[in-house]
């Protein structure tokens, strides 16, 4: 349930831990109230103009003095959630900040909940859904990708993206429904190629965002690498070369089988995830083919595939193996021929010619270079490297713009087989509903409370 | 070395971690030029009036839109520092504080040190050195009884304290020497029983604040319970009840030996550290002897002993190893009976007759209570009571006033043995130096630089 909007919230706004400051964030009609009933200063809180500072000291009313603090105030509807809003600055302790919290909810403010000072921001207009959304993103980036694409989102990119097809089809469907007023004098107001081209291009439009998904995605939660080979070819020490020449960064992606060895490291922006595997065998024995098979789950799930090979012998009998994987997930497979220090001159090249290869040594570092290289490339170049383009993130979004899609094409067939204007706007507003659910127009309270509730305190 | 002061110094002040905010601190004669050239608001920085908060963007010059963000604005001298100082609030994530902070230091700031900011201050004159001291432990504080002492030096009142004290010894420096320069006449400024009772009243004044430190002490690093019994008497039983009773707290205590087992818990707003010991017993065994030789440590250590007894037994073998502890560490001892519930009609009760004595069951949690309450009681009460008074918490505090008084005892010799007012001078001067360096008069740059140095960044 959306809780009460006129009760004054307040949270630590910053991360627990000990450091130089902690801020304790307010909102609400009575914020400033709240505040300047438990502050002391040079002057009152209550006659303090928006956006200004004041320095003076958070007493408790029984404990006395909690601590000296910086008070910021800001008058609605020039504040983050567009309610009044107070924010202090205190010193970074776990006891200070948490006591200076104590005192403000002491005096009148109530806990907030995960995410409910942006939830505010979005009922009271300041912000759209989308942009709700990035903030959360944004909070969780990692990568300079995924800050890109977050920073745009907040400020409105892919609001207005959708806002503009909101327009084109709601011009659409109002030409329509007008049309519908003059039918019985038989006058045609939307002259049918227009429209024809109106409902392809809204198409098209529509599925350029949900293609745009599957590199949106990766931005967000990073590239699944997985390393896949013969036992002894080297799976293990590419990971930890590939983990030493790269910045390693802390992956908390919920859901990360934890069975499987991931480990997370920051190539040129980009977050690759990488999983070492079991070697692969041709083998009768039952406890190995279970590890065949989860090697299997994990070259299915992964975004990219490297598959080593050992070059410094003539060749092994997993040749057949290694050949299917290559046939069955070509497109996301990159061929690693390892040990070329000491690559024996029987091997035969001739069984991966033709595909795409690069030559490496984690002995002599030979190739690793050109290696990270690639794996940026085959990331970027398999999707449109118009960077500029909107991309979208979230699955919600690129649901609801299927359900759009799927009601546009209804519409449009509608429209094909003249079955009347009146059934062709009803297509077509239901896909602008779907639209508006994504900006927040029409989004049912449930959905956006799941929303809010993958916020932290405070935000 | 204490770096350039004309520099201007940037960090990251809040915890780092995921959450709503997260604040980067600037300080520097350019701070406000330095954040200007990359903001990007509906009004420039530079104009800004001091205590004003700016909505707008850090703008990265090859990167682009950093963040949205809230800068706050402080003008020289009306700032932490003294100096023109900034604080940028920006989104709570580790990606986005640190490119805010790079894009700081692109601009022209450069890393603060630990503690420069509050290092500043003090060179600034905002605040002495027992004030910026107090921040320290401001932020390291974990209980209502630290948090109360460090908030109260914060606010000067040990500054307070010292440089009263300094008063009355320059005074009665100032007479003496004064008196020199009629000493030919003959002439006797200071009164004989005056000044004999001055000097008197310092040495106790100083006596008193060197006492107030293990009170300081324990409130600051908390009070240390060892937990000592024959093997079974219920020692890991009744530690357990203690932390599950009570809050247990996280502590971060530097040194703490970690062979042996310390929990943290707060009662009554003490923090009390529990550590279980090895069973005693009368042994020839080597081994074994080493583990009583480092109980016997531990209870060398202590401030309080648990000394636990099982009264469902009659009596057992080490009862003499017992009593001689109890009467070696009298003061520090409080005797526990454990499982009164099943106790023994045998149990010689006369061997404990005359001590401090609580029978409790951790079976039944029967006594836990009046324990926890004598735990507190042993510890408040083993100090002046007197709350209100100055209490000092630092070791190089405590170092000071020993030397100080020592000096003012010399300086009272020589004039009780009437050596000449030169020499009396000279002696007070010694002692109104150490007490400048209390509070930061007259302080060696490495003693600062060491102070600062135990600070977190960012403050």
């Amino acid at each position: 349930m959306i809780r009460d909007r006129n009760d004054t919230i307040a949270a630590i706004a910053t991360p627990l831990g000990e450091a130089g400051i902690s801020l304790i964030r307010v909102s609400g009609a009575k914020a400033i109230e709240v505040v300047g009933s438990i502050f002391q200063g040079k002057s009152s809180l209550f006659e303090a103009l928006s956006h200004t500072i004041h320095h003076g000291r958070i007493i408790h009313p029984q404990d006395g003095l909690v601590d000296d603090v910086l008070v910021s105030v800001f008058r609605k509807p020039h504040s983050y959630t567009g309610d009044d809003g107070v924010e202090i600055s205190c010193h970074g302790s776990y006891y200070v900040s948490r006591k200076v919290l104590e005192t403000v909810i002491g005096a009148g403010a109530r806990m907030a909940d995960p995410g409910e000072f942006t939830q505010r921001a979005f009922l009271n207009g300041k912000m759209d859904l989308t942009q709700a959304e990035a903030v959360a993103d944004l909070i969780h980036s990692k990568t300079a990708l995924a800050h890109r694409a977050s920073i745009e989102q907040l400020n409105g990119r892919l609001s207005a993206t959708i806002k503009n097809l909101r327009k084109k089809l709601i011009d659409l469907c109002s030409l329509l429904e007008l049309e519908l007023d003059f039918a019985e004098e038989g006058i045609g107001l939307a002259d049918k190629n227009t429209t024809e081209s109106s409902f392809a291009h809204a198409i098209t439009e529509i599925e350029e965002l949900i293609q745009s998904y599957s590199y949106g995605k990766l931005i967000r939660d990073g590239v699944k690498v997985v390393l896949v080979g013969s036992p002894n070819v080297g799976k293990s020490s590419l990971l930890n070369v590939l983990l030493r020449e790269n910045r390693a960064i802390v992956s908390d992606i919920p859901g990360t089988t934890r069975d499987v060895i991931e480990e997370a490291v920051l190539i040129d922006g980009i977050e690759f995830r990488l999983a070492d595997t079991a070697g692969l065998r041709s083998t009768a024995d039952v406890v190995e083919q279970e590890g065949v098979r989860r090697s299997k789950d994990q070259i299915d799930s992964a975004d990219l595939i490297l598959l080593i090979i050992d070059s410094s012998m003539p060749q092994d009998d997993t040749f057949s193996i290694v050949l299917d994987i290559l046939k069955e997930h070509a497109e996301k497979v990159l061929l690693v021929l390892n040990k070329i220090d000491i690559r024996s001159p029987e091997f035969e090249y001739r069984w991966f010619e033709g595909w795409d290869c690069i030559s490496i040594s984690c002995l002599t570092k030979e190739g690793i270079g050109d290696l990270t290289k690639k794996l940026t490339q085959r990331v970027l170049s398999s999707f449109d490297s118009n960077s500029s383009s909107v991309k979208i993130q979230s699955d919600r979004h690129k649901q609801l713009l299927k359900m759009t899609q799927e009601s546009v094409i209804s519409a449009q067939a509608a429209f094909q087989n003249k079955l009347g204007n009146e059934l062709v706007a009803i297509d077509l507003r239901v896909a602008l509903n779907y639209l508006g659910e994504i900006i927040g127009l029409t989004t049912p309270e449930d959905i956006l409370n799941n929303i809010f509730s993958r916020f932290c305190v405070g935000k």
